[in-house]
């Protein structure tokens, strides 16, 4: 008996106009990537499991795909494994292979298995789906596209400069206005850390100091001392809690709090350079700001560390984040390889647009004329026509059989068609055809030898 | 320890001009997709186990990559079978998931689960990776992509008159001139085997006849009568021997042959209306040609059948293929879904336009221009051009740190840029540019007001 067909959870089919948007989406994207000199490269979509395992923690290692070894795979596991009956030591033994879990560390591994071939600085975009065996829930799935643009090899903060322009041109021509790209540097947190004498607990800390809008001052501090930070380190931290005014205000209170440390120093200059930088240079649709409070990947990231926020009124996480890492390479061997990247959000960024109704109109529109088909002589002469509109580009398509003219103008209207073209006996006689614009309802008839004045009316 | 990075045997990491040339032709064959109507969809990289398993034969069930169950996967497995330790019974206890192992299956089961928001005809085109376990050899991987354009719910022969037109169509925009398009029909295979009374040897008969240009009329017979074909079947079937001519002058001795089988004679009839249609409408640069020994996918096909060859002199298997198939989408519950389609072998175009040297030069250059960094100041003001051009639509970059200009234009070089811009300290203080043609090693200098007037000149 047949089934009934269902997929997994966590996946989707994308229905052409799913496709279309997300097409839209990735071509604005792909188009700045390639301005900025970024090339693209593809993985394979399953690493050798070694590649992946133990790169992301113990939990990440939960939720990658492994694949069964293909053929008699049990007889490649020993008695001993065999008889223990545990998952956890029967999985490495009947699967080698495992699927990308982002791509970062499969670029990493590219880098260094390709490190002769390549031309540092290297600056490479991949947009490829990763899978992650997480629970699935809303907009949160197991198979998701990355689209990513790091440079490696290159130490200049020009790179970061390069970054907040590239996220501003991208954003802008995606028509999405008033996106903030938060600023801070894993510098200046580790400043902060020796400043106030609490290096164990700045999560907690920079997860409190996130809270300042919300519950004031005085609800940060109670917070932090809950956690353990003490009334000293709080104090110290204190004109944190007064940061306000533009970046470069900003900027001028951290440089005094963290005057007395080496590295938090660095990252005040750091952000200093960039901050003028891209002021000078200035955004189009985007705004820049310090955020001091911004913390991701702190065992990654080394040096600066972005992150892009939807348009205020918009209630959606992060649409896009990045940073410098000094040692992405490391792991496969390759030392001493400073590299910065960003990342773009796109299941976030398409359901940002949707919300803000800012997909073009015609997205959805996938053929510009529909020939009507009245029977084998008028289809011939339809095809005809059709191979020409075809020809200036024009996507043109022909109903497969004489169905009721009714059936068919459902279809164009489905179709969303703004151009119907009708040749019957009477057009076939006349050699001429005539077309219905579907949105004013007017008609208007051509030549047949004159498809070039239609296709000019385009 | 570090380990040395590697990959899956068969599958492959694309270099950026590896990545540009299969982008390049598969911006050609989606553009004609559009052109043709079809719509583009998307389904996820693995499928519940049950929609794959059982519709590729047993063959195909080895090579389909199943995906291990998270977590603790043994706890699932009974110890009837666990103690069994025989894989193929405990596989599908620990899986649930497989990888895509074509795009057809994937496409029936998006049919039949999304009938209801689907209006029929419905064109669709996918281009996505599928995965088999199969041994990797030359031009044999075990991740590629497919690139398939179907229509389902259209009985009339204008798809696949149509369909011709896109192959043409597609292969005349590659500059791949000279292809052949074979045209055979499966009820024509049928209607043979009717007439010579061989139903049991169809294959052998096929296989056989296709060696008739290299071992001529005698070798073909004595190869017939190995395979056990009656002398009587074969005398009947020698009009078949002398099939020669125009496609049109085929047809009419094959309508002779098959006069007396009902399916037979309406496999020519379809034919005629193609060949005749095809011929009215004119190709741009393919060759549509009869070869009644194109016998691909018996069990599949029921109608039409397509492959495409690479012009003459190139060795290489077929770069296409497809046909009518009656019931795509019954093994889901969906009867009387007639379709027609074909794909384009991605891989081995590739290959033939590399061979050809058809790839445009303008391909591997990913970079219009590269700004030379002089040091800090100048850089900023190359920075701002940089940001000009960009905005324009130029691929720029600027070199992230002022290294010696040798090893600067060696990067240049090596980018294979067209255009160096210099920003150096006397231009700085004239406010102007320097821009340095690679090719013609000429230099022209701009005032920096004026970028416009460079961009014109590209």
């Amino acid at each position: 008996m047949a089934q009934k067909p269902s997929i997994p959870k966590g996946t989707r089919d994308f229905s052409p106009a799913e496709v279309s948007k997300r097409n839209y989406i990735f071509d604005i994207v792909k188009k700045h990537f390639q301005t900025f000199g970024f090339q693209p490269i593809e993985t394979p979509s399953f690493e050798n499991s070694e590649t992946l395992l133990g790169k992301y923690g113990d939990e990440g290692d939960r939720l990658i795909f492994k694949i069964l070894n293909s053929g008699d795979f049990i007889s490649k596991v020993d008695d001993v494994t065999y008889s223990s009956k545990r998952s956890s030591s029967l999985a490495p033994k009947i699967t080698e292979k495992a699927l990308r879990y982002d791509l970062t560390v499969p670029f990493a591994r590219y880098v260094v298995m390709h490190q002769n071939d390549i031309d540092f600085p290297f600056k490479r975009y991949q947009i490829q789906a990763v899978w992650r065996a997480d629970r699935p829930q809303k907009g949160r799935f197991r198979e998701f596209y990355q689209c990513d643009a790091d440079v490696v090899g290159a130490t200049s903060l020009l790179q970061e400069v390069e970054l907040i322009q590239l996220y501003d041109g991208v954003f802008t021509d995606l028509k999405l206005a008033g996106v903030t790209i938060k600023l801070n540097n894993r510098k200046i947190l580790a400043g902060i850390t020796e400043v106030i004498g609490a290096q164990n607990n700045l999560i907690n800390f920079t997860v409190a100091l996130d809270k300042l809008d919300k519950i004031g001052v005085a609800g940060v501090k109670n917070e932090m001392l809950e956690k353990g930070i003490s009334q000293e380190s709080i104090e110290k931290a204190s004109p944190l809690f007064s940061l306000q005014g533009s970046s470069m205000e900003q900027l001028q209170i951290l440089e005094k709090l963290l005057a007395s440390s080496e590295v938090g120093s660095k990252g005040v200059e750091e952000l200093k350079f960039i901050v003028a930088s891209v002021e000078e240079l200035g955004l189009q649709s985007a705004r820049l700001t310090v955020d001091v409070t911004l913390a991701r990947g702190l065992n990654y990231y080394t040096g600066a560390i972005f992150e892009v926020a939807a348009p205020a009124g918009v209630k959606m996480g992060s649409i896009g984040g990045g940073g410098r890492y000094d040692d992405l390479t490391g792991i496969f061997g390759l030392k001493n390889v400073s590299g910065v990247g960003i990342s773009f959000g796109l299941d976030r960024i398409y359901l940002v647009l949707e919300e803000l109704g800012l997909f073009p109109e015609t997205i959805e529109q996938s053929l510009d004329v529909l020939c009507v088909n009245f029977g084998e002589q008028e289809a011939l002469a339809a095809l005809r026509l059709t191979t020409q509109l075809r020809a200036a580009g024009v996507r043109t398509d022909i109903y497969p059989s004489d169905a009721k003219m009714q059936k068919q103008m459902k279809y164009a209207n489905s179709r969303n068609v703004p151009y119907v073209i009708l040749i019957g006996a009477q057009e076939l006689k006349d050699k001429t055809f005539v077309v219905k614009d579907m949105k004013k309802g007017e008609q208007n008839t051509y030549k047949i030898d004159q498809v070039k004045n239609f296709v000019e009316t385009l």
